[in-house]
């Protein structure tokens, strides 16, 4: 996601530095016209940081670590904060950055790898006037569609976390409602064409459904977001008193399937999970020890 | 739906006669040019028989009952069975059709009213072909789109049932997201604008948030409708070994807002479970004891 939005802001006339622990994207960002690596000189003199990593644990490391970046950032520099994380830990970057003069724009993306490529993310953006004004170029640059959630970070965050509770249920599901059909003699080619026009489909299953259908696991999204997410989405509904009880069955599916080995595949294949237990064979898979 | 169903087939030149409980629809037909009742000897000339009731024991009861129409019926006259009923009981409803020489399409619908009365219904359909063929010029009258789902009764109602998985998921699934939003500050009005851009939407969602976000419950498909249809899932599944984890988490939700009331309300109205539950208060229901 994150070279691909690198990519999207070059094109889009920005002078950009990179950092990523992938070697081969440092060297693509340098063949595109980025510069990998970000000095201390470099730092001061940025308008806006990305930060793009897995989980709030990186982010908070990269932002406050040991090479923290916020206390290098000239004064009404803003960070954009792309990772899936509690709002609570929004309002708690927010609240950092504040103490050294930083801008903070709680800025969750949704669209993929693609989309980060050719700046045609969706972001769900929330946070002061201040940090939208300073993020402006950025959004422009990076995104098709910049949903504007509200004053304060944490906002935004809550609203990826709906948009995941409800895409991570879908996926489980549509795996659930797959393994149903096979038990009745239904194959995955015939749900799907079939699914695909009634009232039972969903944008998750019209993506992710054919990577069944052929057997193919090759990772797009990866098993291992989901009890990350998911995960974030019963913190946050914990804290409110609140019970997610379909999330947290689709969370015991994701798990389930990280606990078969299957973390690093396409997130599709917490259909194994189903299968194996219903005993139904799927697509490609015949062979595949589980 | 049976009375739309019945208007769209006099529309393609049918001879009708219908029976309902309904006496309004009976004189609404009458008005339409159809014939109210039917007499023993109108059924004796029947071509096709449409049995569009709650449940397999109504259909039961009609074709095999005190006042069974099936012994009525003309050699290689056809049922078409358009109730959600499991596999098993479609089969045995081709089995006992067939010692009466009585042909059986097992031919669930998808679509609801308007679609019903317009003659575009979806129709999962399998059965001999014999009674396709008998079939034909009814599922031409009913449907936009037949899926022809294979050669014997069952399969068509493991397909609907596959629907009926997946739809009544996706109706919980997105009640229990707007409740989170809503914890989380974000009403449910933007939670709809947003979502539907995302990845995380499915068609349930789209069409049935805005009842939500309206605070209108007027009943386009009933809560007590899902109590039945994913019990018939989770009796289906339990017969092949199978366990619908996700699918058991939504029924328990329906089963709830059954259990405060709500049977007769729209299905929508699921999210009333959650809001008591997390404290919410939700557009236009602000007063109601719930």
């Amino acid at each position: 996601m994150g070279f691909g939005m690198a990519i999207s802001a070059l094109r889009a006339g920005h002078r950009i530095w990179g950092q990523d622990i992938n070697h081969t994207a440092m060297e693509r960002l340098q063949q595109e016209g980025g510069t990998a690596g970000i000095s201390i000189e470099a730092a001061a003199a940025l308008d806006a940081v990305v930060i793009v990593v897995l989980n709030a644990a990186q982010m908070e490391n990269v932002l406050f670590g040991p090479e923290a970046i916020v206390p290098r950032l000239r004064r009404g520099a803003v960070v954009l904060g792309c990772v899936t994380v509690a709002p609570a830990f929004a309002q708690a970057m927010e609240t950092r950055c504040a103490e050294h003069d930083v801008l903070y724009l709680d800025a969750p993306i949704s669209g993929g790898s693609l989309k980060a490529a050719n700046g045609c993310l969706t972001i769900m953006a929330s946070g002061k006037d201040a940090a939208f004004a300073a993020a402006r170029p950025v959004l422009d640059a990076l995104a098709e569609t910049v949903f504007e959630l509200g004053a304060s970070a944490g906002s935004a965050s809550a609203m990826k976390a709906t948009n995941q509770l409800l895409a991570g249920v879908h996926i489980a599901v549509m795996a659930e409602a797959l393994t149903f059909a096979a038990t009745q003699g239904i194959d995955a080619a015939t749900f799907l064409s079939v699914i695909q026009k009634c009232a039972g489909t969903s944008w998750m299953l019209e993506n992710r459904a054919p990577h069944i259908v052929s057997g193919d696991y090759t990772p797009h999204s990866a098993i291992d977001i989901w009890p990350k997410d998911l995960g974030i989405v019963r913190e946050i509904a914990g804290s409110a008193g609140f019970e997610v009880q379909i999330t947290t069955a689709a969370l015991r599916q994701f798990a389930d399937a990280s606990a078969m080995g299957l973390g690093r595949e396409d997130d599709a294949a917490v259909v194994k999970v189903y299968a194996r237990q219903a005993g139904v064979v799927l697509p490609g898979v015949e062979g595949e020890r589980m």
